[in-house]
């Protein structure tokens, strides 16, 4: 039997057809044109799903689940998108509709809880009974595997860690509120401080690299501490400082075997990981007690499409725990 | 068959003996004296114990399982406590040292854990599957109970509620980190801020009913706000903000079905509730999304022992979850 993946983005669909173990078997992807009519979207994830099932060598017969990932947030009961900004739904019969072309049964999630799903059952955390994925973005998501299943909460709307405060009347956020978590560990939060280090020191490499302010990116900043420049290395020490504060909550909040780093920033890789790392026993509540390993992502792009297909293995009669 | 819970405090041993629905029984206690040596303030524990045993008209026989809460933490597989602050206790066979006397199953806990599963096994979170528990005192502590069952994390460590960041660089903790969320939202804070308004406004109601800084309590304060002194109503203002943030983080991490507010600050009751309630939808990350209930809690100082002794009833073989 095999298992489908669907990673629904605001630009792109990707679909894939994994085996029990998560591995990828085929796949394939169209463009998302999010302004269409949701029919329309949900016609061609079902088209790339059957695409990908055909590069696979499988049929209908062989698929047991169909698992989706989305920006947004569902209800597995219903089968309903209940929220998914970047494509305008609301209250969308995903999986009514998805079932039109491929009548199996269907679980949609989060895309960070599915990537953290993914890595919980193919990648990085494998060995972990319980685990934290943090998506390190444009924003900032969480995805909390508790037994191995992923926990969505009482109402679907747990693991939202980009929106726990970590200062009190902070940085406004897209959200309404301020001093939302991921004003502070975003991709956006570390760009934000780049552009304000260089307004002060315009003689960074950081603004040499990128020829102007507008230009400055999360590789660029994170590239130019690396190689030494004293302003970049003030950035990311600071910046690495929140995202310390961050593990440190997910640490004494829930205390999961794991917290794995992923999203674009988590490709700065084990210079990261060693400067968070590093601050972190700092900030433990028991300094001698073991805590959670924390690990970079290894599945990158495939995740979304792993972890979906691994949702329908995981999930039983739209049970999330 | 009846349960033995053993709330060890700082000052006080309770012993009580329960039903499996959590009915107290019978109880005994006596003063811990912490600064003797744990050998003697564990033949106490036991003597409470067989007191309420006795008291409950029943034998050693007719016990299924002990269950103790500590302020501190312990590892349910060696039934050794790890620290205990309060008692000076590191490493402490806990366990073995009670079985001495009582040769039953050993369970132990940390009390804030204990308290959110009385709770949730005879209180106001009976009948909630996943609830958060804030106990507001000295400190800010937490019990998460999932599916029915505590959840201390992965380490031993989780659900250190009162030592998440809530503000970066924010006040000193006697924990040794800044900005922890106990400074904002434990009874010291809001004791804190009193003294810090009536050092700016010596007009206010609250220095009239205290006599001194000195004396101010959080009692006083929230009797204040209630009578509507505007100074005190402020105070009371600012600390249900941090404490609606602060149940905000625990509805963005974990959207437990329930979040009980215990402890001494949650004695003001629905003043309390309803100026917390009311700040909260404005936090929400999915503003017409359903959240957790948010209640106080109801067993108070029972909820020590009802919860050690439930520990027995929920756990097995030292699983937490």
């Amino acid at each position: 039997m095999v298992y489908i993946g669907i990673d629904l983005g605001g630009t792109k669909i990707a679909a894939g057809v994994t085996n029990r173990e998560g591995v990828i078997l085929a796949q394939a992807s169209a463009a998302t044109i999010a302004e269409r009519p949701y029919k329309d979207i949900v016609r061609d994830m079902a088209g790339c799903a059957l695409k990908a099932l055909e590069g696979a060598g499988k049929t209908i017969d062989d698929v047991e689940t169909i698992g989706v990932g989305i920006p947004g947030i569902a209800d597995n009961v219903t089968g309903n998108v209940i929220f998914c900004t970047n494509l305008g739904w609301h209250d969308i019969p995903l999986r009514d509709e998805l079932q039109k072309y491929i009548s199996k049964p269907v679980f949609i999630d989060n895309d960070a809880t599915v990537a953290g799903l993914a890595e919980s059952q193919a990648g990085v955390s494998k060995n972990a009974a319980s685990s934290v994925f943090l998506t390190l973005g444009t924003g900032v998501g969480g995805g909390i595997i508790i037994n191995g299943k992923p926990w969505t909460g009482a109402n679907g709307v747990a693991s939202e860690l980009g929106h726990i405060t970590l200062e009190v009347d902070g940085i406004p956020c897209t959200c309404g509120k301020d001093g939302c978590l991921e004003r502070y560990c975003s991709a956006t939060a570390l760009i934000r401080m780049g552009r304000e280090a260089v307004a002060l020191h315009p003689e960074s490499l950081i603004l040499t690299r990128a020829g102007s302010a507008e230009n400055i990116n999360g590789k660029i900043i994170i590239d130019c501490a690396r190689e030494g420049d004293p302003i970049a290395m003030k950035v990311f020490d600071r910046y690495t400082k929140y995202l310390a504060l961050a593990v440190n909550t997910v640490i004494s909040f829930l205390d999961p075997e794991m917290i794995v780093l992923g999203g674009g920033i988590s490709m700065a890789g084990q210079y990261l990981l060693d400067a968070v790392k590093a601050k972190i026993p700092h900030y433990l509540m028991y300094k001698t007690m073991p805590y959670a390993d924390i690990k970079l992502a290894v599945l990158g792009n495939n995740a979304g499409i792993i972890g979906a297909a691994m949702l329908g293995l995981v999930l039983k009669e739209g049970e999330s725990l």
